[in-house]
């Protein structure tokens, strides 16, 4: 079991409605120890893949993303979300519905900081649907620029997103897989892992 | 003059309307080395300081803070904006005017992540006007803790922000502090900094 994991069993919190609570150590305070051990992993995952660039998405990520980036020696491009924006042509542009606020946000990345050049890893907190990574992965095709591999910190392994990019042929690396959670007893069932 | 001061002078862009774009290496593109050798700048300057927490907001602080964390050996918190949200027991909340763009939004952090015992460092991209900073100095002093020092990437010093904050007694680490823009022959002026 990776550090992730043994912390997700130790701090987590469920909440009605499939909600898992990691505020404590991933997305409000965080134990920037712990995403160096994360960075570390994605890292041994990634071994050999030529990455240049993280890409994430405001806010979550950037943190996880910063520090994945000093073991990938490469900067760090975090696209921004808005309610609406004009179209401009100097941004790629992608529509992401989020289902936790019912809404869609357009997300965007200004063109000069990706290009068909990049060789792209794609950092993010959660995949559940899969619709932030969707945009994602549509802004990198934009872009021309390869998607070489992604690295979810956390993965709800019972809603399709994980299943629809594998599908895909994309290497998707989830350090944590919660196959089960309940919140009246509180449990926490991860997948195993090689 | 530092890594950071230098790059502003090489890679900064000035818009009208006292607009210095820095997106290339520090709010959209992240330099992580960058933010590293900002983050040992901070760790010299408030040397001997107890910090046992790094306050800051989303999303553009998030990177370098966790970056500085390392060097501080402590945890990030981050401050999360609404546009309006129910007043809830469990949070601490400021109010800080955008004046970018145009709107007030509730900047709130978890009870849980902040206390009395917190030493806290707030760190932060930008300082200006000093909306921002203030909320998260609100937010500090309602938990009851204190502000052991206040790290900025990029002050204005043509705004009032900095000086009304170092007129509290605040120790305030600019690392640059632009003095004077012109959009129109693309000069910055930086101050003097020993």
């Amino acid at each position: 079991m990776n550090v992730l994991e043994e912390r997700i069993l130790k701090d987590g919190v469920v909440k009605e409605g499939n909600v898992l609570k990691v505020d404590s150590f991933l997305n409000h305070q965080c134990d920037v120890e712990l995403f160096d051990a994360m960075a570390k992993e994605w890292a041994k995952r990634f071994a050999g893949k030529q990455i240049n660039k993280i890409l994430t998405i405001e806010a979550s990520g950037i943190g996880m993303a910063c520090i994945a980036a000093k073991q990938f020696h490469c900067s760090v491009v975090f696209a921004k979300k808005y309610k609406s924006i004009n179209i401009d042509g100097d941004m790629y542009i992608s529509q992401v519905e989020s289902f936790t606020h019912k809404e869609t946000n357009q997300v965007i990345v200004s063109k000069k900081f990706l290009n068909e050049d990049d060789r792209v890893l794609i950092i993010d907190d959660f995949l559940a649907n899969g619709a932030a990574l969707q945009g994602l992965i549509s802004i990198v095709n934009q872009a021309g620029g390869r998607v070489e591999g992604i690295g979810i910190a956390i993965e709800k392994g019972f809603q399709p997103g994980g299943k629809f990019i594998r599908n895909l042929g994309y290497q998707l690396e989830s350090l944590a897989i919660v196959d089960d959670m309940d919140w009246k007893t509180g449990t926490i069932t991860l997948r195993k892992q090689d």
